[in-house]
């Protein structure tokens, strides 16, 4: 919330590089599995130094740095490590689950802090599929350790609806379900702070499906919602403000590729002049969307 | 298939380690985020030796390793790399899942081998939460790479009823809604063997839900189905055969923390003995429970 109220608009840049994608400048021809690795962390730093003036939270995609191996993950951790130690909220957007004992360790091996040498991220990700007992270490975890954690409800890709969209016979979709599990095991969990009236339990939401946000809201009005798809996924402004409460607080709104990579589309010398006024872009469409 | 016939029983060793767990000769008591990785490594080793001659297949947990950090996921993949090299079937525990693009990443990272010096496992666990286009990057990697999917739908914890157990409107449970989605999609990819009539994409059932996998097993004739929940997790003997279909085949039953911490309740001095002896009785169990 103070993260928020410092650059005035509740924005997150997601970063989720592809090595061919990079500037040519962090590209070289036969790079190899550690080479790559260590490009992604490169950009990655740049992202940060771009954007951190603009927004007050950036997301890290686990999947980007998994993809380059063992070698990947270092990149990835140690990107999260720099992105906190420069005063921005880091969430780690590694979407696990499982079952209890496992999802201890998940809890414990993505959203702790390694030490001083390693800082983990504020917030983490994961897939409520498990049930309530398979989410619960995870908001244990985040609760003895003042963090966050946002459960996927209702994603942005067009298939999410095969499995979230069913009606359920007691009524509401399976998304609205695993809302309002979200919104139950959020109650046992203490506010973020005495007079913000949120949960450190979120909830994804994705920013395709306007009419699904504006029930979820409902359903969960503790919950801070974290609502990627918008910009190159096709979310839209109706669909943004669905994810807001009474307030207009409660939603941070992410966008990734439209950000990171928007030194494509210009004769920019500096790759990341672009980037940084994409972010700045994000921040203020977001802020007068909301009247600030 | 072959590997099954082979050791003659359709079982798996779920190599899911922790630290404090270990043999008293694997710690050290200062032992850091490295040495606890190595100790993890190490172990796996040993009981990837206990196991070979009893087991076709084993199934090693992501979340243990990441625990301990990129240190502990090198250790995670080394002890994939090894495993495959003693030609054991290796399925990867990691329930990774995310949107299109995400999903690819994880497909690459997760799945695929790395090339000769690393390679990647046989199979991987993933979240069908997403839907169909979440999963479908998952099961064209493994078609193009000779490999195998486990979607999850029906897990083996208590709390998994929470989302997967309420009815839809259309009838059946969630999970049976994920189930016939999931032999949807395999029908659009190729048997693993001409005469196998079995598919490239498969469930995870828990064993501890006779009654929900006896429906299941209807509703995905082709699925392997991979079942947790043997052991230690409580699932019976009833809930494992409702995992095979007729011909008494189509299902790999899993066993854990009762395997891989044998050595706890013996006085024996090398720990392998117990773990060795106690992978020979699953496969005993399951092998005379179908009759071979």
């Amino acid at each position: 919330m103070a993260a928020i109220k410092h650059t005035g608009s509740p924005v997150c840049v997601g970063i989720d590089p592809v090595f061919e994608k990079l500037p040519a400048s962090l590209r070289r021809w036969d790079a190899r599995r550690r080479d790559r690795a260590e490009a992604l962390l490169s950009f990655g730093r740049g992202v940060l130094e771009a954007v951190t003036e603009a927004v007050p939270v950036v997301k890290i995609q686990s999947a980007c740095f998994e993809r380059y191996g063992f070698e990947g993950v270092e990149a990835y951790q140690r990107l999260i490590h720099d992105a906190r130690s420069m005063g921005l909220i880091v969430i780690a957007d590694a979407k696990r689950g499982d079952v209890e004992l496992s999802a201890e360790h998940y809890a414990a091996g993505c959203l702790l802090d390694y030490g001083p040498d390693l800082l983990g991220p504020d917030a983490l990700t994961i897939n409520a599929y498990f049930g309530d007992d398979g989410l619960a270490p995870f908001t244990q975890a985040a609760q003895q350790n003042n963090k966050g954690i946002f459960a996927l409800v209702r994603t942005s890709n067009p298939g999410g609806s095969t499995v979230q969209g069913p009606a359920l016979e007691s009524g509401g979709s399976v998304a609205e379900g695993v809302g309002r599990m979200v919104q139950r095991l959020g109650e046992m969990a203490p506010l973020i702070g005495p007079e913000s009236g949120l949960s450190l339990l979120g909830a994804v939401v994705g920013a395709t499906h306007p009419k699904d946000a504006a029930k979820l809201r409902e359903l969960m009005p503790e919950q801070i919602f974290l609502v990627p798809g918008f910009g190159a996924q096709g979310g839209r402004d109706e669909g943004i403000l669905a994810c807001f409460n009474e307030l207009k607080q409660g939603a941070i709104i992410t966008a990734s590729r439209s950000v990171i990579y928007a030194f494509e589309s210009t004769e920019a010398v500096a790759w990341q002049t672009p980037v940084r006024d994409e972010a700045q872009r994000l921040r203020d469409h977001v802020g007068a969307l909301l009247g600030r």
